[in-house]
């Protein structure tokens, strides 16, 4: 069938389920002949919207064309288009946040809308039903058992032969949950295909097409530093015996920061080769794996540029020995990610001098990305350590404040904060420890006496917050464009 | 041994480790004779400080006396001592607040001082080191095993045959941790005794001394009414097919609405008879094992009243059978609540309009009591529910505000907000969404206009706040006593 004949098959206020994770195995043909379908439908003042669910970002096919169709009812879990983004702060498109591990059991309990079409990319299918997915796994295995009409993109861009790279496991839902048995990223749990009632296969559309993954802005001195910073502090932590001599598992977010980290870990010569166990496996893991860094690595998508990505295919005999994709409920799961003991590095968008953590929102108020795995991993992790520079916009921007303007990881889940300036090890400290230790080895320079004035102003308490004066420094962002213009005397 | 003998032997600076959670199977000799030590040191000019890690709160023969002799250096990770309350508000003791399934793993990981002496109360002890503890256990596992010397205080006001009562297991560390088998809250994992090295015993002091266990407000019709909302809305997510018809095992928070809730649950005739996974077994389960409506109760610590603690004991065959008591890492593992499908249900201190709950501090900076194990339970509930009554203080606090003063639990672990006014189930909606929904249902009358009104000054953005208005409500309350004043005019 062609893209144009399956998005005919699409009502308004349809719910859609999408395979991929991030531009990684996302479908991209049947989304662009919806989204023509909606302007059509629109142009004839007919409503045509659909709700969304997907493994977590997508690419420009899926959300910059429907956002741009205006054909968006809601959308969850995670986002990074621009279109889209503008979409849902404008409130065009209502979004919803969750920890991407949930997403699928949600589905399952009907606490969610049901997707009654499930739209997946493959690279192979076979009659008796058997789905292999491409280079992500996200929710595909939820949705394509709870949909009643499953259109399929056949892309032969990806090799067939690349069946084998997954691993598919759905739990059952209590009360029969069990143990999901996994005790090593190595490990394989499930089955390398997703299977489906054939009867549900509505249409197959054969495409050729490549992921549309964007390029990372390469590592710059700043985001080196902060490599740097966690690999020394990760070293130190080694010889003090508080991660064992043969290290754990590592999570890392994702972005250029993710990257430099990574890269900082692999060229730290105390640190020994290590598993991956993450959510998006990245170009520096792959990097790092062929010169012998990195020894396996578990992952929920292969979100690499193009030349990263033909390399893996080109050595596929190489790679499905040292990589799996799972599910996201597997790849994020709380169960795994604590028993594995992983050491979490995940990016901050904000953090406060008493360790909190704004992963989602821009001045509290305009939603970025979403919170993705962050939470599924810093919560449930060995050691979750948080990451960002110290400033933004040439210094017009601290990213530590007194108080985060919107609140994603507390306290409590956030044990390590690095900056390019340097590390702050906030386990066991009070939050008046936390914020003098925050200042004293993360704030750039040109706000640490701002930041320990409001320190000295806070009211008794266990935190010292001076709450009229709390959201300061963004109320003066928000007046001035500069956070450096803060005057406390104005609270 | 004496406990004054025993008390002798902790030095300045010492790190100590104590058996109970809440103030059930706490110590409570050998720290009185401490804190008088302490006092005898401080009046010679000598410096007498403890650093302190307890299952959760205490006895005031803990925290009590030893705040009041100014002999805490630290304290994790739990609270409730008004003095203790006072010393930590005054930074006269360090305070660092956990998720309580954290703790014993952070001990053994040496993320945190380790504990130089454990002081246990127990029920039995034999020669060969098979020490059976009281009405809780807490972290007492983990820190008989890292201690140097352990105290113990055989208090025969509890009877030997408890012994039983308890199922003690401690998982291993990473890389070696492998599932926790534990598939129903009925099953046992491990064995009835702490076993440590008898030659660490120093000493053991006798004593026969009830808990100090306070009486629980009675429940009156506020609490009553928020109870009755938490059932029918369960009973209709029964009907609706979202929860099992078998149901699923029920997380209670501690105070009166808990008490409230559960006693509400047992008399609504369409939710069946269900089992308590939970940390803190209060008085309302007795009753509702009596009457047959809980079937069996797992948790962390019998935190009953005196007549209702001697009623268990009173009946122990029967009790033996339909309880069993668990370290506090095993009680609150996010693996095991996950698993089994808790229905989580805790209180709030505060809440926003877009279901973010501050469950710590009063107006932002004063501690209450500590998260306790409100953040293990409701991030991997099956269904995560939080009540509070909509007002304090007579109506001058709103407990639902445009942003909580301090956040514990982000919207993404808030499914269900319950008040005496009504109930907001927030599945799915959209930050806005949330907050038409919380406003119509679960905001008292008099704050409805007041918080729809600043709903309207929202800056364009995912999450409408004003930054500069966000915590409007606090600082008039600040100002003037009453959150009713508020007059956004000022913003």
């Amino acid at each position: 069938m062609s893209a144009e004949e399956l998005a005919a098959l699409v009502n308004n206020d349809d719910v859609l389920g999408f395979s991929g994770f991030t531009a990684a195995g996302c479908p991209k043909a049947i989304t662009i002949a919806l989204a023509e379908r909606a302007e059509k439908e629109h142009a004839k003042g007919n409503p045509f919207k659909v709700g969304m669910f997907t493994g977590a970002s997508t690419g420009d096919s899926i959300d910059g064309v429907l956002a741009r169709a205006h054909a968006i009812k809601f959308r969850s879990p995670y986002q990074s288009n621009q279109d889209l983004r503008n979409a849902l702060n404008s409130h065009d498109a209502s979004y919803f946040d969750l920890h991407l591990s949930e997403l699928q059991q949600y589905l399952r309990y009907g606490f969610l809308p049901r997707p009654r079409i499930a739209i997946l990319e493959a690279c192979d299918v076979t009659d008796d039903g058997k789905v292999y997915l491409t280079s992500a796994v996200g929710i595909s295995p939820t949705i394509a058992r709870l949909a009643d009409m499953i259109f399929i993109e056949l892309n032969h861009y990806h090799p067939k032969t690349l069946a084998g790279m997954h691993d598919i496991y759905e739990p059952a839902d209590p009360p029969f949950r069990r143990e999901i048995p996994l005790y090593s990223p190595k490990e394989r749990i499930g089955v390398p295909y997703i299977q489906v009632d054939p009867a549900k296969i509505v249409g197959i559309v054969e495409t050729n097409l490549p992921n549309e993954v964007g390029a990372f802005t390469p590592a710059d001195d700043l985001t080196n530093q902060i490599g740097e910073n966690v690999a020394n502090f990760l070293s130190s932590e080694i010889k003090a015996g508080r991660i064992p001599a043969s290290f754990l598992p590592v999570q890392s977010g994702v972005g250029n920061v993710a990257n430099a980290v990574l890269g900082a870990m692999g060229s730290n010569k105390d640190i020994p080769t290590f598993c991956i166990y993450t959510e998006v496996i990245q170009d520096s893991v792959i990097d790092l794996m062929q010169a012998g860094r990195v020894s396996f690595a578990s992952g929920c998508s292969l979100t690499l540029s193009t030349p990263a990505l033909e390399n893996v295919y080109d050595n596929l005999d190489f790679f499905k020995q040292k990589m799996v994709l799972r599910p996201q409920e597997i790849s994020n799961n709380p169960e795994i990610v604590r028993r594995l003991g992983l050491i979490s590095i995940n990016t901050a968008l904000e953090a406060d001098i008493f360790g909190n953590i704004n992963s989602t929102h821009i001045v509290g108020t305009k939603m970025m990305n979403g919170i993705g795995g962050s939470g599924d991993f810093c919560r449930n992790a060995y050691l979750s350590i948080f990451t960002a520079p110290s400033t933004a916009k040439n210094g017009k921007i601290s990213s530590i404040v007194p108080m985060v303007s919107h609140l994603d990881h507390s306290e409590h889940s956030v044990k390590i904060l690095v900056t390019e300036q340097g590390v702050a090890d906030l386990r066991g400290l009070s939050p008046i420890q936390r914020a003098e230790t925050i200042i004293a080895n993360c704030v750039a320079p040109e706000y640490k006496d701002i930041l320990r004035k409001y320190l000295q102003l806070g009211q008794k308490g266990h935190t010292p917050q001076h709450i009229a004066a709390a959201l300061s420094f963004h109320n003066t962002f928000n007046k001035t464009g500069d956070m450096r213009n803060v005057n406390f005397d104005n609270y």
